[in-house]
Formats: C-alpha cells, structure tokens, sequence
C-alpha cells in the first residue's frame, strides 16, 4: 500500500496516510442516535466526519481514539455530498519507527509556503546589516537567538491572519522588509527631522513588534490558544518585558530602549485594539503601518483563497468583517 | 514687620511673606506697552499681577526674578477689580538662615489636608494586617519603603484628581480602605466563589495601583509634568514594572504575581482610558470600583468647592465636562 | 416511593417529586419524525427531554401538559450523552393537598440564598437607623411596606444579574450596605463639602434605585418577562414614579425629592444604559458605583460558577461579554 | 424728541427709546484702565458698549443701572469701527406710565414671528378637530388651557432653536401641522396595520412633545436659563410628568396614556440625546422625525441669515457643527 | 382541474397552480439521509419542504428542477407541524401558451400593493406641476422615462424596506409626497431665507435620491442582489452620474446641478450609512428626513404584520433592531 | 539698496523686498485707538504687525493696500518682543517690470522643496514603466497631462498635510514611490492569489488617489480654501469624475475602470473619513495604507519642526491631536 499524505489522495483512492486527530465530539442525532464526529488532518487538507455506533470503529473510537494525537490510517478518501470523508479500514498511533517511513510531526500542521530556517536566516541578516549600533543591535541578536526554536514553528494568531507554523516568522520578516524600505525612504525624504529617523530602532522595532506572541500564545496539536498570560496582559507587554529583559545585561542607551518599549506597546495604535498609546514617533508610526497592512492583505488574500460564495463579491462573514470584491463578473 | 503667609494678608495689609514664584511672562499691551505678568504662591493663596516698564522692579524682574525660585517678599496685599495684587516692597531670595523664621518649602505649595507621615503609616499597618501571605505583604512592603519619601510629596494627577503633594498617598489610602471594606464584604457574600476571593491581593492592588505615578509624574515648584516614560509608557505599566522588580528578589507565586500585574494593568477599566485588558478577576473589579469612585468623588467636591457660577448649578466646564447640582435654589 | 426534590435524585433513581413545567414545544426531527421537547425544574435543577410520538405520554403531553403548571411526577431520573431526563411513570397536576406532603410552589423557582423575610427587616432596619429626617424616612417605608409581599419574590433581572425570586431583594440590600459605608465615609473625609453629604438621601437612594422593576418585570413560573410599561417606560422612571407618589402624601422638602427623583434615573449613568442625565450630585454617585460594582460582581461570581470551558480562562460568551481569569493553570 | 425703536434708529439719529438692560461687566483694559462694558436690547437689535471711568456716566452705571431692568433712553445711535454703540444722554428706568407712550415688556425680547394668540388659537382648533375622543382631546385641552399665559411667551431654548418669546408655541405648531399630515398620510396609506395607527394620539404627541419645557426652562429677562428640575430631570419627563397628572382627574384608557407617555419620553430618539427608550410605536416615530426636522430646518434658516463668513459656504462653528451651503458662487 | 394561486389554495385542496422555483438545495440528515429542499413561490405565499430520495420526483428533482424557472404545479396543498408543503402531483414548465390560461411571471414575485403604471404617472405629473425650471424638469423627466420599465419592476432594497417588485417606484412616491407637503411648508414658514427654498429641486432630489439602486440591485427571479457596482460604488454615487449625464445634455445651471448631486449624495447623512457628505442645503436635508420616516415607518409596519411574538411587544430580532410595541396587552 | 527676500533680512537690516500681503484686520485696542493689523510674507517668512492711525502709511493702508496684491517694499527688519515687524520706508504694487529684478509671484508663496517639473516627469516616468496595459496607461497619462499646470503649483491641503505649492505633486509622488515598492513586493509574496494583484492598477489608484483635489481646493495668494463642490462632493468623488471622463474616450475594460473608480472613493477607508466603502480590493487596501502613512508621517515631522514646547514632548495641540515625543530628555 503506497503512503500518501491525506492531501495527495484522490477520490477513491485507498492509501496508508500519517494523520493528526484534531478533534472528537460525541453527539446524537434529533432521533437519538448516538455517533462520534472525528476530525483528521494533514498539512493542508482536514477532514471531518461520522463514526456510527454500528461501525466497526465505534468502540475503539469512544475508548480510544484521542485528539492531538498523530495515527496512521489505511483510508479509502472518499468525497460526496456530506463533504470529504475517510472510510477507515486500519488505525494505529504512529510509532517512532514510522519515521523511517517519513512521519515528521510538522507534516500535519499548517505550514507557511516559506522555509523557517531561511527566513530566520534572512531576520538576522537584515539585523547585521541593517542596526548599526551595537547595543541595540545585540538586544535584538539575543531575543532571535534565545526564541529561535519557538519562532521556527509559532504561529501570528490563532484564526485572524498568519495562523500557522512559521506564521509569526513570516510575516515578522514581511513586516521587517517593509520596514526597511520605509525606513530609508523617509530618512532620505526628510533629511532635516530633528531628531533623524533612528533607521535601526525602526529595524528592531519591525522585527520585536510581535515578539510577545511567543508568550500569548500556545501551540498544541489540537490548536493555537492564548496562555493565562497571553490574555491577562497581551502580547504587547510582554513582548516590552522581553526587550527590557534583554536590555539588562546590554549597554543600551536609556532613550533608545524607551523608544523601543514605547514602539513595542504602540504598535496596534488604537486603544480598542490594545495599544494604551498611540505611536507618538516617527519610527513607532512606521512599524504600526507595515505591520497593520501585512496583516490585513493576508486576511484579503484569505479571503479570495476560501469563501465560496458565487458570483464577483465574496460573502461578509469573515475575518475581515466585509465583502471582497473577486471580479471576472 | 510681621512674616506671615500669603493666605493670611488681609486687604492693604503689609508684611513679610515666603512665597514660590510661579511664573513669568513677557507681554505687551495692543498699544505696544510692554510688561511682565508675575505670579507668587503659597500653599492655598496665588496671586499674578503686572510689573509695568516703568515700575521700579521692571529691571529686576525681566533680569533676575525666576520661576520656581523662593523669594522672601515685603509687599502689601490689595484686592481690586483687576484680582489680587501684590505692592512689592522688598524681594530677595530665600536662604537657609530664612528656615529660622519658619520657612519651608513645602508651605508655597498646595498640601493634602491629611498629614503624609500618618498616611504612610496607616497604609504599612493595613499592610501589616490585611495582606496574610508573606511573600505578597513582603513585596507590597518592600515597595512602599523604596518610595516612601517620594510618597509622602507626590500628587496623584497634574490636574484631575489630588493634584497636590501627598495627594497620590490621600487618593491611595482611601482607595485602599474601601477595598479593605469591600474584600471582607464579597468574601463573605460569596463564600463558595471559586477560586476563592483573594482578600490580600485586593488591598495589594489597591495599594500600587497608582503606584507607577511616581515615575510617570515629574513634580516641580512650578508645577507637575509628564515625565518621557510617562507620556511614552504610562502608570499602570510602570507600576507593573516596579511590581515585577520587586518580585523578582522575593519568592512570590507566579499566578499571584499574574494576578497582580494584571489587576495594575486593568484598573482602568475601558481601552479608551489606557487599560489594554478590562478587568479579568474579582480582585480587579473590586479595584477599578473603587478607585473610579474616589477619583470622581474627589472631582465633584472640588467642582462644588471652585465653581463660581451663580444659582443652583455649576458650569459644565470643569474636569468632569458636566454640570454639577449645589442646591440651595 | 419516596417524595424527593428533581435536584436530589441520583441518576437511575426513581422517586416522586414537585415540578414546574417550564417549557413544551413541538417539534420535527429531520426526518420528519414528530417530538415535544418538554422542560421541567424545580428551584435548582432543570431537564428538558423529548416525548416521541410513539410514547404512552405522547397523546396526554399534547392536549394536556402546560407550562407554566406544577406536577407531581413519579419519575426515573437519567443521565446520558443527552443531557439529564426523566422516565416518567406517573403524572398529575398538583393539588391543595399536596401542600401536605410538603409542596410550596417557591420550591420550583429559583431562590436567593438568603431569607427574604430577614433581608427585608434588615433593610427596614437601616431605614429606621440611617434616614435621620423623619420625611424621607417614611416615603422610604412607605414604598418598603407598599411592595413587601412583591419584593420578598421579584427578581433583579431577566437574565443579567440576580434573575431569580428574591433577587431584587438580595441587590438591594447589598448595594444599601455598601452605601451606608461609603456615605459614612466620604462623609467624614471631606466635611466641608457644600452642601454636606446627605447619608440619609444616599441610603433612601441605595433602597429605591431598583424598586421601579417591581413594575418593570413581571414574574411567572415559566419565566420573568418584561412589562408593557417596563419596555416603554423602564425602570428608573417607573421607579421615580413610586416616590413621587409617595411623596404626594408626605412632606418631603421640594429639593431633596428633586435630588432623589434625579438620583433614580441617573444611577446607570450612561446614557446608553437608559440615563436620560448622569449623575450630577454626591448621592447620586455613590449610589451608582454600588449598584454597578454589585451587579458586574454578581456577573463574575455566576460566570466563574456557571463556564465549562477548560483550562484558566472562561469563555467570553457570557454576562460580561470578556473572558475571566479562573486560573490553577 | 421722537419715541423709536432701538431697531429704527439711524446711524448719528438722536431720539428716546425703550430698552432692557441686558449685560454690565466690571473690565479692566491691558493698560490697567477700568470700566464697565453695558448692553441695551430691543426685540431685535442689541448694543454693547464701554462706558469710562472718566464718562459723565460712570458713576450712575456702576452704582445704579441694573441688567434686566428697563430704561427710557435718549441716546444718539453711533455705529463705528467698534461696533454699534450709544452715545447717551439721558436715561432712567421705565415707569408705569410710559405704557401710554407704547412701552411694553414684551418689544424689548426677541419674539416669534407669528402672533403667539393666534398660534395658540390654532393648536386648541387642531386639537378639536383632529383628536377624536373625547379623554384625550380633553387632557390635550387641559394642559394646553393651564399653561396659556407660559406658552405665549415662552421659548423653545436657550440657544439652540426658536430661542425667544413664543419659540416653544411656534415649534410645537409647526411640528403639530407636519404631523397632521403625516398622520394622515400615513393612516391612509398603510390601512391594513393592527393595531391602526392612531392620528388622534399623533396629534397629541405633537402638541405635547416638548410641553416639559415649560418646567425646564425658566425665561427671563437676562436671558433663559434651566431650572433645577430642568437640568436633573429634563423636560422629556417632566412633560410626562405633565399628562399623568392631567390624566388622573381624566378617563384616558390606561393603554393610550403610556403610549403617550412612551411617545414624550422617546421623541428624541438617541440614548444620547436624553431618550432612555427609542421610539417603538409607529406615533412616535412619526413625531420625532417632524420634530427633529423642524429644529434642523430652523438651525439651518438661523446659520444662513447671521453667518456672516465670505463666499458660498457658512462657517463650520454654528449650532449645526456643519458648514451649510449658501451659494450665489 | 381548477386554475388557482398558491395563495387561494385551501388546506388540503388540490389545484393547478403558476409558481417560480425560488431555492433547490440538497441535503442530508444526520443520519446520513439525502434529500432536497424546494422551495416555490407566487406573489404572496411561500412554501419550501423537502423532496426525500425515495420520493417519485426524487431523479427529475435532482436533475432537472431549476430555481428561478417557472413551473405549472399540479399539487395539494398540505398545512402540518412540518409548516406548509406541496403533495406534487404533476410539474412541468410554464410555456407560452400558459398565459392564455393567465399566467404572467410578475404573479409569481412579491409585488407592490400599488399599480405600478399608475404610480409612475403620478411622478411624472408631480414633476409637470412642481418643477417649474425646464432644465431641472426636463433632467428628472429624461431619467425617468428612460428607467421606465425597471422602475415598474424594481424593488428599493434586498431585505429591509419595500423589497418587492415596484417597491423602488412606491417609496419613492411617498417620500415624494411628503417632499410636496414640506417643500411647500417651509417655503412659506420661512419666506425670507436667502437664497430661498428651490422647492422643485426639493422634488427633484425626492423622486430621484435613490434612482441609483436601479444600477445597485440586480433583481433577478430567485431574489434580489448587489451588482458589482453597487457594492463597490453604491447607489448615492450611482445616482448622481445618472443626474450627470442626463444633464449633459440639457442646460442645467451649474450650481443646481451641485446642489442636486450634493442631495444625492448626503440623503443618507451619516457618514456610517454611506454618505460621504452630511446635507448642507435646506433641500437636502427636506429629503433626508423625509426618506428616512418613510422607510422606517415601512420597517416598523412590517414587524408589526411579521412577528409572531406572543404578548403585546414583538422581538427584536428583526430589521429595527429594537422592539415594537403592539399593544393590547 | 540691495534687493533680498524676507527671509533673508537680518534684524535692522534694511533692504528692498518682493512680498506678498497676505491679510489686513481693521482692529482697535481696548482703549478705543483704531490700527490695521497687516500681514506680509514671501515663501518662507510671514510677519504680522500694526499700522497705527498716526503712522504716515495709515492713510494709504486703509485705502489702497490689498491683500492678495504682490508689493516692492523698502523697510527696515526688526525683532522684538511684539514679534518680527517691518518698519515699512516706501512701497508700490509690483509691476512687470520686476520680473527683471528676480520678481516671480512663486516666491512669495510657501513651496515644495522639490522641484516640480522633475517630480512631474518622475510620476510621467512612472506610468510609462509600470502601467503596462496601454488604455489605463492612456487613462493616467491623460489625466496628468491635462492636469499638469495646476499639478506643478497646487497644495494638498489647506492646513493638514503637504499645505504648499506643489505639496499635492511631492505626496502623489510619494505615496506612488510607495506603491511601486508594495505592489512588487506582494505581488511576488502572494503568486497565487486570484485575481492576481494588478500592479498596474496600484500605480494608476496611487497617482490619481487625489486627484480630485485640483477641484476641492482653490489655491489663492491669500489661501487654500474649499471650492463649492469641494466641499458639497469632496475629492474623492471628484476625482472619480475625473476617471471616468477620461475612460470616456479610452478603451478601458469595465472590471478596470470600477476597480480604479472603487480605489478613489475608498481610499481614506473609513466612512467618518469620507470614503462611502471600504477598500474591498487588494489594490486599494495597499493605496490606503501607503497614502496614510505618508500624509501622517509628514504631519509627525511638521509638529517636531513647529512646536516650541520646552521638553522632551509637543504640546497636544497640534494636526495630530497628540504629544509626539521629541526627545533629548
């Protein structure tokens, strides 16, 4: 039997697939029946669908079968109008030997399209090139480096944009590159602002804006949530305290670290979305429009991927609140 | 001559006075006349009155008089349909010698009616009492004791609220004797809440809630500012942070600490007054309540004090933008 | 066979008990397979279950069950991936003669912990003590006395806060507690404030703040539901009308009716809660941060109580419309 | 010398008038010079002007000339650089007798263009005519017949909209003739509506609408200010307060009178204009849209005839918070 | 076999009946059943049940049954539990010959309780008599006649006010009425306001301020929904390039031509409601409260006739958003 | 006597100078003395001061100088504390003749500190690079050329942003530089988005995103002010006309032209900003932020030129509405 990835199946098609469980809900139906709704997924593709309590799986599924955890099917996929679906003909939880043939854990959660080792590569060589002073430059080097395993994988959010692995790494470094060019071309367009555009704080900035994220949110098999502190006090602070925290044991000048924390905290502007000042420097105000924008394209970019509504506008349920306009009417 | 203070001058009354200097502009009439406008102070009385180009003074004045500087004055004190006025006499700097014949600085700016060292000490005996968990009492302790003599001289606000020294420590006393009343109240009430309600982290919020106002305020003879990491970063993340500080040297739970930080973030309640999260947690409710409460009862008793529209309500232009009912109709 | 409370009986255990039926609604499965989903209760616990067209009830729970009447049922009681049900064996309409065996139709709806009788003699107490002049006091009483019997049941709310019988009673006195204390303090803490706090203004306000909703909410076994005058009108002005009319008969001074009446319908402060003013005096303050802090305490504590969600935090689908923090994570 | 109206004088005519006394300020100029800055008002024309310390005058303004009081003037009428001004040269206040001369309290206040009897005649023909049964009409009549001598000479606002004698009658006209129709209107156009709609009750919200203003403001001749009651309770419910009382000694069907009750409190649709309820019959509905377009139409008549800026657009700082477009661009 | 409406049909009745096919979709129970839901329709009676797979019609449903495509139904009409269903008997499609026995496609869509054609000759009479400028008369005219045909047909809105055929073409006849009715008040009541009321723009701007939802909304059989240009652009914008155009070719002064497209554009006023202008001329503002009253009045008289609510207030989960209050509790 | 600028006179400095008067205020002191306050400026420096009535020039001020005139002055160049003067030796209206002395009447007004023609031939550059399809190419083309007169000198803002001859060019240009980068960029991040991102489009939407306001604003010597249709339609739908006209004669595809036309109205994004939609295609998303960013970031650096506040932070009294921190604590 070939092993496939469950997005690779086609129609029919029987194959041996490495799968994560990602949900099991017990439920009956308005006549009383009793059935299990399992959710199955790979990278890419999920599928979610009804183990009846006369299927042969129906014991092993309510005794057995847990979320969160990583199982190999032998599966015919199958889609019809109830949506996709497995018809299971074996299951059992992967093994260390499977990675033999090919199971990596990450195979079953959702990827950025970029590779994580390259892009962290690329942050810290824009950090290299791009923050000329060596204390801010290190503060920044030393947050990258201690949270590098956690930025390969983390994700930006938990549904609204960059809600994968890789995803808080990718769009930082979307964010940063703008920056960058936003950077030079303000500092080259008014040479005279007193004081100068702090190029390199704009860098820092781009790169720590969401660096709280690795605190607020946690990543489990089964999905992203918010820690305790996550929600009691929000990424932006505790992205602040990682900062100050990194400071300590650097000789940064006591204005560039306030306009960092000040940057940090800023970043969302708006009170309503968490920010208890508004960006009150140039550099501040810079990183608050790179990031909001990168954010919001990838939600419009989402929104074109996904919504099925016919004809040229997209539907208004969505993370953006509004319809989209698709075209080709 | 009799030394007196300011507030004691009777009109056409003369004598020698200690007084701050407020403020001095350089003005011109709209016929080209120029003059200074000058103002002098003591704790309760302010007095701003012309020095003409062709007064004795006028040398002295644009010369040497300074804002925030203490001067012993001669003078006599007239009341006139131009406001209160000073006839200087005689002017000179304060000395040391002058501590002799009772000057002190504190008396040429406006007090807390309460006196500080008591304040302080019914807050640390509250402390004492109420907070039961060592660790807790010991960074509520160790906070207090860092800032004591600042305390004992902050205000709470530049304008709004307990705009005077020791004002931040009256505001925070009866703040925290309101929550001690209202602990003990909702303890009781709900006895079967679950997690418990946390009496002792209460009146520790209570207590530091405004506590970062000491960074983020700048107390001056002439008046009191924002400080740059009070504009860039504000109170309730700066009292986070001394709260952190001080938790890092004492072996405080870490939900307890969460919980705290979390209650000095939240204090205020709405995005639009600088919370980024709204209170999450019985203890901070509690406090926001009661802190909200006593600043707005602080509030309209000074409206009812200063307003001096005629009839039985106040004007709507004061701090609470509403018009206030006296009565008396 | 023993006669039970719905709330003591252990799954699978058949007994006879008092009930409420509190819901009856015809329904369709998918499949087109006819069903009345039937609810019963008593003061603690509720079941809602379907009848199926093929049950010996089915004919009976058609043409005769109604809500809104007590039964006696004889019953198994089940827990099942279908929620709690009952078996029924046995069912009649509750006689007279049922009071006997201990039925009192207050056992089926929910309750205040506390005794109504007590809490009302307290709140006659602090009337007694606290209104010093004798005119207020007595449009106080009054108003107590007119409404006894309606108070000892009415609840607070629909849903929102204190939404069961005696829960008028309960927020009322509660909020009069915390009044007598913060009029008692702020009070002594500004004695010079002109005019002088009237504590006995605050408490009469603290008693009648919600006494309108005896007219707003109407109570009925199947549920509270709002009163044509409660909808068009609302409660603080239903309130104010109250002690208008009792002042008709009484010779209260035109200025402190006037504070009261305003003190009523300011006390949700905010316009978009129903305030046609805030509140524009003292008294009325206070009363209002009472009554608010009360009500969002009583919000948490039911939130805490009532969520399943897992892990630290709750759901922000509730009362509050945020999460709360629950913590032991 | 001729007896004229203020408003007849020319530029350099001497002649008597009669005039209120509307303003004395006690000033001082830059240079130290004191004086007193009076106003004189007939019913459409106002002066406000200096008179000097070292004017014949000076002593008789300060010590006797009171605002609110009427005088006898003669006076040269000069307008200048500074503004229209008076140049006098007699004065003493108003007797008695001067009535034989024509004077009349009522010339020296801005008054409605339309004869405040007549007007009031109209509104008592309209309520004969267009409200059918009998209670209401007869509680309409009532209030309409007690406050005659009020509503002939009252205002609508202080500022806002018809501000001056008459104002409220004239507004509560025009507002009752716009419904008249749109009762009709309406009533014809949707038969078919159950409950129908009730044009009697239309009328009698219309009349009605705005009646508590004759409690909430207080007319005088300095100029209309809010009354106690008026600021703390709001003429919205003080009206209410007017058709209870009327509808007690009245037969009104207990349904008609909360819907009137529900109409006068809801007139202003918006929470934050002062309604705590929305409208939710289609009568008040139906008032406050010819309400509110009555108070903008005249905002904006008021905002094109006294804006004075160039060109085809008005100033933005009007009652309006709006430019308004004039044209003739 | 008698000829009826699905609207004449009586509870078990069978006839032949003209209906459109309004929905198909295909679904499945939680069992796992497939079926399909259908859904039929004439001008005021809608019914939708389902085709189960074993049903005879189960192939040709599926297979053939279009929605938006006309059908002559040989049926019983069945009312249930299930709501109201079709026992199809026979179905095929209308053909031409079909009109002969009085089939018509406009008898299977909502309609406007008013004849179309005589509304529309009611509009051009009214722009005959009220507009008295040849150029203004001959734009509104131009655009009229050359909308003709859809304006008989089109409705004013997808969901919230007069959404049935003809709808477009009934409000604007009202709200141009009562523009008649205030144009005509107010240019009396205000006789000298500079420049003067324009009352054949204040008709103008009524018939055509939403001429623009003829290009917004594309009504199609199976309902009615947003163009591309409507929901990018919208029928303000829309509106006034059709006022544009049509005045290209006829010599309109330019500033009324401004003054319309400035109408167009601000009818709605608040900016959260599309117009990107609030209304700064006394015509505009005419029109806006007039549309206004008459679409909310519209929305209102449908909650009235639509809920089912028991009780005297019906829910608000309807296109106020609020309550409405029916009375005869 | 040497011909300079204002700006280059240095105090007591006498000179000739070209200058434009830019206002005159007849005005009189509080003691009665007429002056006229005048003002005179060239591109960089602006004084204001008075002419008193016993100046030799108060004659010839009162009757003939003309703001908005362009004068040859001779004067003296004083500083005090009455502010910059002129103490004015001889004047006369410029004639033709000046132009040989170096008059041109652009030197009198404040300028862009780029070139215009190079910023023109820039943004031309532009379109022929980036706009590959040629009928959108033609479209912007077009526009610019007819437009380029008024492009090299026109402002846009009155007071806001870009306030200056040329400021309409400098921020097109740049927003456009922006646009180019963005477009780019995110068309390579997001290959597979469908539609894919028409980098034309951005580049079309960037440059004429305000367009319009070469008809809002009218630039004369005095001022920017608002033309009639500016202010009753505003630039964005101005602009809109302006695409469309020119579409007129092109053969632009219909999805292009709305998706250009969307672009222009939704530019600002939010409805209290003025745009009627929201950007609901990634083209205008990113014309959005780009043209955000710019206008604020050129704010942000106009208030650290401008403000004189002591201390490390601005006034909040700024185009900002908020503190920005300058530093150097």
């Amino acid at each position: 039997m070939p092993i496939l990835t469950l997005s690779e199946m086609a129609p029919d098609q029987e194959a041996d697939v490495f799968v994560l469980m990602t949900s099991k809900e017990e439920l009956t139906t308005r006549t009383g029946k009793p059935y299990f709704k399992v959710g199955f997924r790979d990278g890419t593709r999920e599928v979610s669908f009804p183990i009846w309590d006369n299927s042969p799986w129906a014991v092993e599924c309510r005794d057995g079968w847990t979320p969160g955890v990583f199982y190999k099917l032998r599966a015919v996929y199958r889609e019809s109008n109830y949506g996709a679906q497995l018809d299971v003909r074996k299951i059992r939880e992967v093994t260390d030997a499977d990675a033999a043939d090919g199971f990596d854990p990450a195979m079953c959660l959702p990827q950025s399209r970029f590779d994580p080792g390259a892009m962290f590569d690329e942050l810290t060589a824009i950090v290299e090139q791009r923050i000329e002073r060596p204390p801010l430059r290190k503060l920044v080097e030393s947050i990258l480096q201690t949270h590098r395993e956690t930025l390969l994988v983390h994700p930006a959010a938990r549904h609204n944009h960059h809600a994968f692995a890789g995803g808080l790494l990718e769009h930082t470094l979307s964010v940063t590159r703008t920056c960058v060019y936003l950077a030079d071309k303000y500092a080259e367009y008014y040479p005279d602002m007193e004081p100068p555009l702090d190029k390199g704080l704009v860098v820092a900035g781009a790169i720590l804006h969401d660096i709280g994220k690795v605190h607020e949110l946690a990543q489990q098999p089964e999905g992203t949530s918010y820690t305790a502190e996550g929600a009691l006090i929000g990424h932006m602070l505790l992205g602040r305290d990682m900062a100050r925290r990194a400071a300590a044991e650097i000789d940064v000048d006591a204005e560039t670290l306030l306009r960092l924390e000040h940057l940090l905290i800023a970043h969302q502007r708006l009170p309503e979305w968490g920010s208890p000042k508004p960006p009150m420097t140039p550099e501040a105000l810079i990183v608050h429009y790179a990031d909001d924008l990168d954010a919001k394209y990838h939600m419009m970019v989402a929104v074109l991927r996904d919504d099925k509504t016919p004809g040229p506008l997209t539907s208004r349920k969505n993370v953006l609140y509004q319809q989209v306009f698709r075209g080709g009417s």
